[in-house]
């Protein structure tokens, strides 16, 4: 590991990691991202992340604490308060940032580890906190995969890494279009049940227990006629208040581990 | 109704708004807060509100459409987009937001519309957003009540308002002390489950057709030792994942509906 000190903001390699903190066209061109926090990155390197360098600043962060996170040979830089400062996203807390590798998350390329799975699939979701509580969710019911069907966001959105605790690493995440999703999902006989106002019937009177794929839309607008009529069956959970609209990780929540339940959380 | 006119932000009618809008003190010590947004008012009047003042600005919303808001009888002030840009949470949306006279939420007030209620428990929950999420699934459930114990804001935070789409006005709800939330549903016979990670059992195991509190507590520390300790029964939902923790509204979601669909959502 190479070490090297870094305190002017207007250094090109601070310059650039603002850019990958900021930009997802950044991201997306660089093939790069920023991490922040130990716990995220721990999940990181969990999730088979290859970190390229780290960043600390030493005052709450030191050498031997980064050599200790992990055993890949990368750059260390050591950065000053300023810089630390400028580049963190929730502020001083840790000490401690990495530059990764991004993924790609092609539809191709996503296996299962099991004959029977359980997905979770949302449409367009529009706020990364959103898709972090999602991933949460998923996570916590341990589903076979999420998928992000129509993306608006890359993943490695510094608020989606945030707010999905860095589990955003660790599941087994897909994205593509919707046509590409049903044509894999049907291609799987995987059943598809979508959750909607029109057509549909109690999510509870369904039997999850065969492969499935749960899939949700945005709280403004659902999900698109595409799904709605691609699926085994159109699925409801009853609204009996006031207001008509549920938080969509809510939603997904109630469905995942309906589908659990039945499996007998297995 | 009585119509005048404010265009100055130094009027001192604007400058209390403003503080009603910024300071839980002041909402307590003068009992009024704001309410901004057709949807919120209306359901602030469903559920027995009383308005002082309506202000609106024209360019948005008209005296016609206030005049079809509500009967009371009320003070309108027409106010111009300076005022309204300052006042209004949301930014320029709407164009109409009311005074209203708070209600108390006191546990002695507390009262079921049927023998065998389902109630949602919420210990010191920190966000308002959160509150607000918690609110919107008790409102798809048609739960009871919903009891904040030791609450850390007012319920009439500008941000609950909007984050629970204006339920927080139509839901029965009351605020007290643990003590004072276990002395009530013990005395009524209502069986408390705290969503908890010692000495729990899955949560489906249990029979929530009887009457049911479920308790949830923050996602930093989960619910306070009193709580666990009077629990008819201690619940949890089995975490399967990277990661061990569970949005508060997502894991309230999962525990009331199961509730609900053991009741046959009746």
């Amino acid at each position: 590991m190479l070490t090297k000190a870094i305190s002017s903001l207007q250094n090109p390699v601070i310059k650039q990691l603002l850019q990958l903190k900021d930009k997802s066209r950044e991201r997306k061109k660089s093939g790069l991202f920023l991490i922040e926090g130990v716990r995220e990155i721990t999940l990181a390197l969990k999730g088979g992340y290859e970190l390229e360098t780290i960043l600390f600043y030493p005052e709450l962060f030191n050498e031997v604490q980064v050599k200790a996170l992990t055993q890949q040979q990368l750059t260390l830089i050591e950065i000053s308060k300023d810089v630390y400062e400028k580049l963190a996203y929730r502020g001083t807390t840790e000490g401690v940032m990495a530059v990764a590798k991004s993924k790609t998350h092609s539809m191709d390329a996503l296996k299962f580890n099991t004959e029977n799975p359980l997905i979770l699939v949302a449409e367009a979701p529009e706020k990364p906190g959103n898709i972090g509580a999602l991933l949460r969710t998923a996570d916590a019911a341990n589903v076979d995969a999420v998928i992000i069907a129509n993306p608006k966001s890359d993943l490695y959105n510094p608020n989606i890494i945030r707010s999905s605790v860095g589990c955003v690493f660790t599941k087994n995440i897909a994205l593509g279009s919707t046509s590409e999703i049903i044509r894999f999902l049907k291609a799987q006989n995987i059943n598809i049940y979508c959750a909607a106002l029109q057509a549909s019937v109690n999510y509870n009177t369904q039997d999850f227990t065969k492969p499935t794929a749960i899939v949700v839309g945005t709280e403004a607008t659902g999900l698109s006629n595409e799904w709605l009529e691609n699926a085994t069956q159109n699925i409801i959970i009853p609204m009996q208040g006031e207001i008509d609209s549920m938080n969509v990780s809510v939603a997904a929540g109630i469905l995942i581990f309906e589908a659990k339940r039945q499996r007998g959380f297995k």
